[in-house]
């Protein structure tokens, strides 16, 4: 018999928040009301039965049918698709049709089967959630060792009223998305020095640490996401400012306090898988805290490389991977 | 389309051993030959054809059908679960049955659905690859930094010629399974003492770091295997000595070098995602060197905890988890 031990127990708090930006992982997922999203013969997403339905109405751009649906394969290249899906959302956006269109950035993001493929098309960044693209972006911790305690207190940011997602919410020092022709350590430099002043010899403790994944639904649509994570100790006298307009203000905490900070509403539910990674990548939080500590960790890495199903040549391993049973063959 | 980018990049070349580690859950798991193992209405692991067709000579035990093998239902309990799958076990042992249970142990592991679940019953060890059963285990990474350059040292341990398991093979510091009433932190202080003599006062050095989860597949049987990390930094000038027999030497070696030994065949493979977790968690194996990343990251935590499906009440999350689709409902 499952038993929910510990129900109290600060483990089973964080799998609570990581059921919350998992919420299509574990529960839109398996609903098989989504269909595949097919680009070029491979799948690079998902599509709502909403969606769907307003994508029917251009049978010149879509092929949809029960199964699956499909950008037009007649579409020669990158460009021409990334047109023609382009006229579609401008058109739904002008008619108001989708709340996420709203947040229109004038920013476009590529779209690939797995980070390592190459790009088959680019979309305007609000858009990708209506199509269940993956995102990547770039995260920092800055944190500050306790020179008597050797505790840690961690810097947050505070995000501006004034910006098109999750304004006036509380999250980590520094984090953007991957943006076109940029790698990742690039990226993690670029935003550090726009959002919180980091100067570059103090850039030099910048240290990779690996990726948290997860699969979050809201209102606007679905958000499959891979964050890559870098931890950067900071001396106590460094206090970040901002550079761009689009953090309010920064706050260091006590560990202790940002666990507490994280259970509030007023965090930004997508960053969290970044903070408990770092909780438990730093010993905070730990297998003998509760027996759950095994799923907590695995609900910071879900499998969204694997997710979608190579649909024609080119399987990455031979027998292809695992998959879950609503994107069918 | 996928593209195979950078194959002889390091991060590709650790992906191809995390294709070895995790051999069942790219190829077995998919191949639809495998069934559920049902006790007291949950699956606590898979059963191979030829296990299965041994298990039906059993038929007041087992109850094999074609979807599934199930623990005789009627059995009260713990002890009488335990004991009936013994008898079992201990015949096939006499007649040279599985190579498995060559290895013999003497010694139990408990069998529960997830890690926060009651035991159900309890097996010899050796006999739990018959049965895909997940096990639980404790690594510590014994490390020295450079006091000149900050890089990396890192203790690995040659195994005895004598174990029973992957005899004379190079492997981590310190390693172990965790023992019925044994805490994980307690299990890595008693086999930090037993396996390389560290006292009590380096041992305040030893943080939590994650887990890391693979499931691997030999001759012998599956071994879907969820390893606690720990990082124990080492002053210079200490040597670890073993105390219980099962370590032929320790070496010493420069993370560059830790490399290479990761790629020999001496090296025992279910060791490797520890080390390839610590090359990630240290930034010495990071995204910018391959876009692969992600993935190798993902195959470092592939989702034992939603593998097997719960059969009865008390699923952990409201619909259910993402379950792959050979262990039917």
């Amino acid at each position: 018999m499952y038993k929910m031990n510990g129900e109290g127990s600060l483990v089973s708090r964080l799998l609570k928040l990581a059921q919350q930006f998992n919420s299509f992982y574990l529960n839109g997922l398996e609903n098989g009301d989504y269909r595949p999203f097919i680009v070029s013969g491979e799948q690079v997403g998902l599509i709502s039965p909403d969606v769907a339905k307003a994508l029917s109405t251009y049978p010149d751009v879509f092929v949809v049918n029960p199964s699956s649906v499909s950008l037009n394969p007649a579409f020669r290249d990158y460009n021409e698709r990334s047109q023609r899906i382009e006229e579609v959302l401008k058109e739904w956006r002008q008619r108001g049709r989708f709340v996420a269109l709203k947040g229109w950035r004038d920013e476009c993001y590529e779209i690939k089967r797995l980070f390592s493929s190459e790009p088959l098309l680019k979309m305007d960044r609000s858009a990708t959630c209506l199509f269940g693209i993956c995102k990547y972006g770039v995260t920092i911790t800055g944190f500050v060792k306790d020179q008597k305690t050797g505790g840690l207190n961690v810097w947050l940011q505070k995000r501006s009223q004034t910006k098109q997602t999750w304004p006036g919410k509380w999250d980590n020092m520094v984090a953007g998305g991957l943006s076109v022709g940029f790698g990742v350590l690039e990226t993690a430099y670029k935003e550090a020095e726009e959002e919180a002043s980091i100067p570059p010899h103090l850039l030099r403790n910048l240290v990779s640490r690996g990726c948290v994944s997860f699969y979050y639904e809201s209102e606007k649509g679905i958000f499959p996401n891979t964050e890559f994570v870098y931890d950067l100790e900071l001396p106590p006298d460094f206090i970040p400012t901002n550079n761009d307009g689009e953090v309010e203000t920064f706050e260091l905490l006590p560990a202790k306090d940002l666990i507490d900070r994280l259970f509030m509403p007023e965090f930004k539910t997508t960053s969290c898988p970044v903070v408990v990674d770092f909780l438990i990548r730093h010993g905070i939080v730990n297998p003998d805290s509760d027996p759950q500590f095994p799923l907590l960790v695995e609900l910071l890495h879900v499998p969204l490389q694997s997710l979608y199903k190579p649909r024609a040549k080119g399987i990455p391993f031979k027998n292809g991977n695992s998959q879950p049973h609503n994107s069918e063959s």
